[in-house]
């Protein structure tokens, strides 16, 4: 958050399997098993729907108008990273359009998670690329100022380390720390087993009042019914 | 509005064949058929394009971050219905997933309606149940705290009374009181009809000017033309 | 800005086959060939993806929920044209629907940016009428004050002068004014050019940071880097 | 909010005295008296601070950028009334300002709550007539379109009949329906009454922890301590 | 809007006497004399109540995060001048503090007027310079980037031209263009002679149905009243 | 950021003299000293102007609409702290009032900032207890779900670790790191004692184009002036 000028090269990324695997569980599912935290504001989305994937992040910290750091991040990502960008100051400016995502893509990134704007989203999805962010904007940035690669950045409200597992797809961003992350896969892939046998019981026409045993609990805190 | 803990389980509903009848005529020719009320604040959007329904509204009152109330209104659910849910304080949790929509859908709903944040809306649009939503959010909600089921809600900024119609489209959604659904639809459909033959004189170039015959009250408003 | 009730008729368009030829280029080549000027605010987006055009600005200044001039702005389209129209303050009233679209298109326009709402929505997509526009609203208008066509209007925080080239896609609006267009048309098509080299480079796995020769400057910066 | 063109004259305002006497106890702990339902949403803020009201509602429904039912709201002014005004969309013009400030307080009014923007706000601030609004704006409206007087309106999010109490203060803006305007104000008193003697014991150095005895429902719940 | 790195040193003011005239007469009322049109957007709010002035507007056009032009600008302003300071892009940055201040001060400047943020605020009150802006920020800027100073800028949504008077108060503020300012003056003090008599009455109680004789045009409209 | 239901009882506080002597250099200047980061969003606003403090950080995550951890915090406080508190979720409910104030005041709190919403500011005022907040509202907060107290929190974008120093005045508030403290205050001090020199020569009307020697580099980068 707070030092400039600074890029790390080494960093403890969350183990490879672990992290793949997030990916088709979902950022709804991963942010329960998480209970309930980790996830980016809202206002992150998708610039294409449908894309799902999970990934180690390495984060750069950004000024407003100035996307000069995007370049030296690049030369941190490993095949399976997802670029995690934050900025000083709110800004809508487009810090990444199809040259960078060239680049970005032919390192191995899977993805870029900005809390600014983005440009070039037809070629982009064209090239399969996807990206997270604020807004869209065709406005473009300088190359002035230094921030910061490798630090520890907030993203849209979220903490987010490098090495973090980075979830996204069309419901938002979930953040898991590299520690968390194993346990949080378990606890995920046990709330999905059970989804099944649920959803095949509501599609009966079974109401969740009695399959998960809450007209009791709702007698109890005084729910009245009137005819 | 100010009721809390309770579920009206009798409520009157639109007649039937009105209700179905105004999804055709979709949300904007409704809304004009109306005065031009009735309109929920256009932030609400639905969670995929090309969805257009209408249906008998059952409403439920939620509290910020809490679901609970979902599940004791599927109960209420009879077929041709639209859930509209509203919310004591501003939200933008995901209240609503794949699950509760299988569940909606078994009891024959056609689209929720709610003033707050949505998830899994990958497997909604497989589904084809559509939602329209302030927002879309991985974030899930806890179950402990007693709303209303079927008192009159402010959704979006209108006024919904259990079994008004509820008309959705991508132009939005539009709120049509159940003693003014019949009014309504003969309306909208003499303002349809009137609409082909305007469309025919407007593509072969005649101008709005002339056929609505607008240049007088211009001339009279003061309107100058400078060469 | 400041004039109403008054239609200029003869305004001075941009050469038409510059104008024409910004399309292409697409909004943010554009904006970077003049300098990083001229962008809409980024809240502008198309009803619809993938559609991408340019063309000379007629302008028309509305009043809040008052859509009467988009009537008389229809008269001065010439083919080639897009209207941009602005509101004297926030609205975000849907102005604009498919027959007035049916009669903007008659008159040989290619698009409408709008500063307000805009309804209709699927059939403009099937008529293949973009619309750049704040939102998405039923919400109808009445036609009862007069405001101005073809003067200087302000849309979205941006100056748009009739006769501008207006260029308009996915990543946003972008104006250039007429005495700027076919130098900006050199730029962007120079501009254009030496991306795809630089393309082809990426792809390969080079660095921004080698190829823009950056390391050096980055270096006299202060960067750091720590292992 | 569906009827327009029509004054209901007569309306059944809540009692006088009990009107009255809400305004003293403010608009938290009224909100909490009421089961914490009722509040308008808080970008209603006070033009200046320090005024604390309540008072009946007389209610307007107004168009954008159109305040011609400010007049005539204006007569169904009783001493003791507060005026609610809604839009029937988004606006932040200055429907109001010092000479309709001196009307309504030359019929008794004692407040204006408006969601939309006011004006004059130094001189309502030297007359004493304070205003809660959405925004502050110089612009002025025209008198063209019809609203309505005295139906039920939603005004900021909420739903206000005519003849319900409001209560506002410099904490915002509560609707108590007439109904319970009597129960509201028990139970506020009794409130207000137990908070004297926590506020002692909270100044002596008294723990929430321990006068609401909440160490055992936290324990309970999971709290774990670490030195 | 579209020139950078340019300062124009010689700008035709408005006449001085129209200019200083236009303060006391507020910017309500200079909006309405000039028909309704000149408004910035309502979020311009001033740093402290009760400031009202008017003067003569240099231009500055700055970059997100960059305030060196505020630098070249203190050099063009001339006793009784506005600074008015528009953006490229969306940022609350605080560009302007004591500092500043002090020097636009000693040059005769009487206010500021900027599309961003300031800061010591408190400083700035204490030296009474009014600033009007969209918000309030520590966050400095960097001294890198060159706009423009005296081009023609958008500010708040609206156009301002060097030279205009600009007329700002706790309502907002208002640009007047050079060349309409007398006529603005005389039509703003032709409305505000006529304000006296209509308070006179409206404070007797007199309604505004009837002193603007509205009674026949509602009913011929169309209002009903119902008792 | 990511975990619930602890309270940690010990943290390493930034030295108290430290701490203490940030308060007078303001936000601003701190802002600067620490190289132009650690400013939360500018939507951070006091409940009354004037107050400037500074305090070692307690912090507190909190849920939406439940302020039941709010109670567990102040059990931590020590005499010159100030309380941080985030929610996981967007909330504008008011967590706070006269009463918990009374608490944290008794235990030595200077002030509270909080990403929500807080109430009874006039009781606030009068106790000369500040508080920088998202909003203010009314409506009050349930006690049933656990967050956590003195962990790393994001509170309005910027992280904040216990035992942090924060600075807030009428421009904002800023965190200070407890390890960057000492020499943020050095460099702060030194920063005001320049100021001061700075702004004598600007009040007796040199230029900061002359002061600070821009010409040159303004002339470098391509400045122009036209007569």
């Amino acid at each position: 958050m707070f030092e400039l000028g600074v890029v790390y090269r080494n960093i403890i990324r969350a183990e490879r399997g672990v992290a793949d695997a997030l990916a088709k569980l979902g950022s709804a599912t991963v942010h329960e098993a998480m209970g309930r935290v980790g996830l980016l504001q809202p206002y992150m989305r998708p610039i294409y729907a449908g894309a799902q994937v999970s990934g180690t992040a390495v984060t750069v910290l950004l000024h407003p108008g100035d996307n000069w750091m995007m370049h030296v991040v690049a030369e941190q990502i490993q095949p399976g990273d997802i670029v995690v960008a934050a900025v000083t100051a709110e800004c809508t400016d487009g810090y990444f359009g199809d040259l960078l995502a060239t680049s970005f893509q032919a390192r191995g990134a899977r993805a870029l998670v900005i809390d600014a704007g983005v440009r070039d989203v037809k070629t982009l999805q064209a090239m399969q690329f996807p990206v997270w962010s604020k807004c869209i904007s065709s406005k473009g940035t300088v190359k002035a100022t230094l921030g910061s690669v490798n630090i520890a950045v907030v993203c849209a409200g979220m903490l987010v380390t490098p090495g973090d597992v980075v979830v996204a797809d069309d419901d938002g961003v979930v953040c898991v720390p590299a520690a968390r992350a194993a346990q949080t896969l378990a606890a995920a892939q046990q709330r999905e087993r059970a989804e099944g046998d649920k959803r095949a019981q509501l599609a009966a026409g079974v109401l969740g009042l009695d399959m998960y045993q809450m007209r009791a609990p709702l007698a109890a805190a005084g729910l009245r019914y009137v005819d």
